[in-house]
């Protein structure tokens, strides 16, 4: 500890010592066991550039320790192999999400709402429903409430209002999260997708618009990232049941 | 004429012919005489970049010849200079616009509704309202209609409905073009503006928002370019009238 | 409506009394029956990253109901499959669109002239004017127009200079739309498209362009929508037509 | 009610019923009186682009009415004339922010943790803070927690766990976003802000890290965009409260 | 020609008269056959986007007439097909271009100089030199010459300065350009290439580098357009020639 | 020698022998005082970044040594200052251009056509004619030849071909520079300006257009660089003369 | 000599005495055989975008003048045809990287450390350790550090102070290279991988991040180029060993 | 200590016992105190942004402590005050940047090698000399070596061969980092400047060009970032003395 406060920086000796046994190692993945304890969730896995093997080896690994497992972006090779062989699991097909078990938070009455244009957005805003749904969130999906016809959204306004947290899933011109955001008097996550072509350059249009949103109350996270959102939502939701 | 046919491509000549004694030469600028019958629309000076001296002997120029004229982007300094060369002439302060006389076009009973979120916008908004008047169209403005207080634009629909056309003006992430024309059934002119900050990146997130709109209906013209709107709703709103 | 005027904004709930039955509910795809009473043009179904089985279904379901439809962006696959579905409807190859029935518009004697360079444009000039056919607005398509020989668009100027409105389909540097416009009266929808390489960076090269035009009367719709421009052009044309 | 149902979509005329003398009129802008009934907090006036007389008419009609107000964005003039109008007012000399009252929203114990590199990133910092005032929210400033020098970061990390909600505002490269949020449980709020040079492109660098921070729990708001930050913060922290 | 005059613009009349039996229609494409009369040079095919089939119906009608043709961007399928078509044809397997006949020029002593830095460029390189020889313009490939190397340029440089134009071809940080224009007294034509990864972005990298040359005498083509760069070397070297 | 071969590349050491004495040391600057001898053009001063003081002394040096020199990118200062201190120069107030004497080439009939679209162009293109004359190159501008309105380049095109080549300068869409090399057949040098606003991005949108021209024979050169415009035009006009 | 002096330049003569015989050519490639004597380091083969034999005839030559020689990027077809014709080269497979033979430099007790996140930047980190392995320095991985979880770097860190070099390979936000700079006194060489998705934009998030690095001594190569930053790692490490 | 193994990561107790009196508070700058202790270098203070009598503050702070401080981009103002103040000091006029003292490292008899193109980038160039000499490092000046005269840069070739770093400064398209780092087997730090216009976009092209270099052992810093590059050059340097 002198040599510490003398300057030399060596924080790693004390950490060392505490994060021992903390990683299970695969070869290809090292797994973090003690994120669960740190964060209070379990390990995420993001199964783009994965192949189905690796992503069976990581879930497999985790819930034979008994912990609770999320994986996202699976293709649909990963998809069957995981339900084969996890037939406790449950699988978001629209998603491309599968998770064995879920975080135990005790439930509220309350939701987080997730609203969206429509058919093209749908991955996204499922993968948000998916993780809640794992971090133990309840999640109600209000779909087909694109901005070009506004009184399909109004008409769920009301439901909207009601929730804890509201997540706006939008590609294209992205004006959704504005215009929920001017709504509502709820934290709104604003997720740009890529869905669109030409000038949207992938995802880009939608951003730059909710970055700058007219409307208070909106913060936005990287495109198509369905999963972000929703763990945004549920660090937020759970403050109302403290 | 056997020339022309050989393949000489020599359409300078008879073009030549025609042109004749159809530009007034100021030295710093050409005016073109024949756009009027050419066009139905007489010379608009884009101010910007020109000395007063240079707008005030434009515009004497063509007043002397009893045309109308419109110009805009016009500086402090100018528009003093304008107004008291020209007292028979119109200001829109807001729009940094002066004009002398106007196309004495046949009025209907139609009008060009201006949509925008409010102050900042002004400027653009009232440039597009000052060249339809010029162009002999009617305009009413709505501002404060910006999509964070959806109630406001929504008080105001019913009028707006009844527009020829719809000119969408709005910085920012640009949603209100979207908004609008999912509420009316009439074309949507959309101007986007440099208003904003940061990610807004002089008014591209705007552009991007407004070229993928969801709505169908929406066109959209050059950052801040009230005049270019006002001038597309003029063409397609005197259509009602042949 | 105490609460209403009280400021809750429930605009929802009286929402809610009218939309009841006006979609149709396909699990996939949420079918809005209410749209041609509202706007006057029924369906459109965009058939990117949807299977040939979900195209199919949602305009069985619209046809089994006596309603026109169109269906853009189509694989070979889903054009197949409709064209021995709906013997009744009309392909257009080039398009890769497809439609059944169409809006009983009444016929005026005007046209829209669809105006592009040639080869490399004609998905999305052919686009617009399977468009404007479904809308029952009748289109000349004026192709081999490029700039680059000025020569074969001056020939058919004449022609150009009668229709409606005019859509400008250009690809590389977007020229065309700048040019057409500077010979016509009409106002330009411009379209730029994806065609060509390098510094186009897919279609931002001619996009830019058409927003920087130096002529009058441009508006410009996204990189390669056909659809969007027939669409504008439509809503403008129907105007001679009151 | 009739007309409505049958899609004709007058939502207008429901909606003017209610918003009477909901606005009042300064020439140059128009308050929105409703807006604190409707949201929970009152105007705040974006100073940018606006005069100094502009802005002291605006906060002395909201002031007249007995409602806080809140002023971002001043210029040293406007910060001079507002402090001797209201005496009665609190002036955030880095945050170029001033407000007359607050709202009078009921104290918890807790308090949302501002973290920044420094110096240069102050007056984003300080808009946050001084915003969180006006909302009846405690802020504590971490100033001196660059990622180049971790150990101070460390220091205070055990104080700024116990905030309800961390904003962490930083320049340059921004990774300050990704390192806090891997050492909190809370939201993490981050602000690009537009501190540096070159390469960083008008805080466009700092945005993009942010976007794509490795860590959990990160959303975004725009570049400079204290005010916007401490608004989501204000919404997430009342959650706690209820 | 009082019409014309009188402003109505009808050169479309007059054009129309001569270019009549111009163009040879396929279906598929329009073949200009006034442009080898127009400009001196023949059709060019670009053979990107269009079928072996189509490809092989343009040139065989085109070589039906007795005219020179050559086709770029040829994929391994429409390279076979036209070598079995056209015995006599000249195949150049590293540009994918192939041509029947060439201009019959008289040919000067001069040659054109082509320098890149080797075995990435080659395609970009050879389709100038393809087009060269098309054209009736002796072309000198000088590869190896990376300024990474630049033992590699100097040694070759006595050869490039007897050229009467040089076409400098390179990807990556495009350096090539301003070190061979500081090093002769001809025009230099650069092309960027694509060549590259990460940062290059698909060429943008070595085009901004070239557009920004230190050296006199540079001007730019599109990133990849080896023809472009040799047409506008035929076009100056033919001036030696006069 | 030996160690030369040896591969230790001591270039240098022969090329020290040679350069001797060939700069002339200002403090500020070094004159290069074999350019001209080695490239036939002597010294030309970029004014931009350089105060008077520094540009009058560099240009004293090169006139004192009876050699003729070239400034360009002066501001008013520094014009005044040069006039005043060699009455035998030649100004060119609106390129903002000031030379001494000139390159004494043995004059042809033949001339270089610069064309552009007008007033706001005409900085750009006089500084490509100044440079042109300092050059001994004879030059003829074409104003007022923009796209949107044909008839006045067509009746200029006749005398534009006869020039052996052609400067194309435009801001805005940049379409001329596409226009005119369909009608010429001498090699197009294309100058983007960053004439225009909103999404013209300070000259991109034009670059970008120009790059992507769909007529042959364009090259392209920086924005606003009439100076290497000219210079390029001066290289391959000299090959006529040869 | 005397021509040379005379401002002729032609360098070119000496210079081709010199370098005879210095390239092997196998007519797809040059090879440059004096770069071993010249820079120190033999020949390193680009695999991207060649044929597995060319690739396997370009080591077959340099590895059949007894030269050492490394390939990298390749495909998974190149590396089994590599590993077959030489079996005693050394294969990295999540490199895909192959040598025959290394650099004899003489082994210094010191090593490179290489820091990164993890899982998905290890193919470049592995790029980076084959090649300081290939030029004959020591290298150490330090996976599983990502900023998200400092407390793994801050474990390692105390090892990664005793490397004469850092390379840090981060995608995403790229925050680890100001994280590791701020904790090290060594020189720190920044790779962005393109690792991440959305607004990624293929590596320019974690390039322009590290580029404003706020810690002192980073220095920036290329998105994923492994290779470059090896090199530039055994440059610098070579300075202790002198 | 357990409840940090526990997970509760309390790292900020043990550090905050260490950096106990480290910062010294001037109210607008926290100093730190142990900078120097940690990585061997005092503070450097950054000057744009802030007040001259802020620097002046600071500076005084750390001199009268007894330590050298250097502070970089000064303006007028401040240089003047700094040597008023510190008349021991030493001032850059063209780095705009004053040191007093220095580090007392010890002497080697090697150098840096500070390569540019010259007048433009002196300021760059500067600014890393300055910063060099303050680090106890010596540096050597090569100006006018731009690679459009390459006789320049081979003449002093041989002396920056002599170099332990080399420092390469090059604006406009950056092609000098490639060309150096070809002709010496030092490690090269490329430092793009914002020297330039049109499509240099502030500096843009030539960070492009210098990171695609296809030249080995090429690393880069930011734009304009003279101060980083002489970092970096000294901890490099700083190995062949150890």
């Amino acid at each position: 500890m002198a040599d510490f406060k003398a300057g030399k920086l060596s924080e790693s000796d004390a950490a060392k010592l505490i994060s021992d046994a903390q990683t299970m190692d695969l070869g290809h993945t090292k797994i973090d066991r003690s994120r669960r304890g740190r964060t209070g969730v379990g390990e995420v896995v993001y199964g783009a550039g994965k192949t189905p093997r690796q992503i069976l080896e990581i879930m497999g690994a985790i819930v034979s320790e008994g912990s609770p497992v999320l994986a996202t972006r699976l293709n649909a090779d990963a998809m069957e192999m995981l339900k084969a062989e996890f037939p406790q699991g449950r699988a978001n097909e629209i998603a491309r999400a599968f998770s064995v078990g879920s975080e135990n938070r005790e439930k509220s009455g309350g939701f987080v709402a997730i609203v969206s244009a429509g058919t093209s957005e749908m991955p996204v805003a499922e993968e948000a429903k998916a993780t809640l749904e794992f971090l133990g969130v309840r999640a109600e999906c209000f779909y087909d409430c694109g901005v070009a016809g506004l009184h399909r959204l109004l008409e769920k306004i009301e439901r909207i209002r009601q929730a804890e947290v509201v997540i706006a899933v939008a590609g294209m011109e992205g004006a959704l999260a504005s215009v929920v955001a001017g709504l509502v008097k709820e934290p709104v996550i604003a997720v740009p997708t890529s869905v669109g072509y030409g000038a949207n350059f992938g995802g880009l249009a939608a951003l730059l618009s909710m970055m700058n949103s007219c409307a208070n109350g909106v913060s936005v996270v990287n495109i198509d990232n369905g999963f972000g959102a929703a763990y945004n939502a549920y660090l937020i939701a759970g403050k109302s049941r403290l």
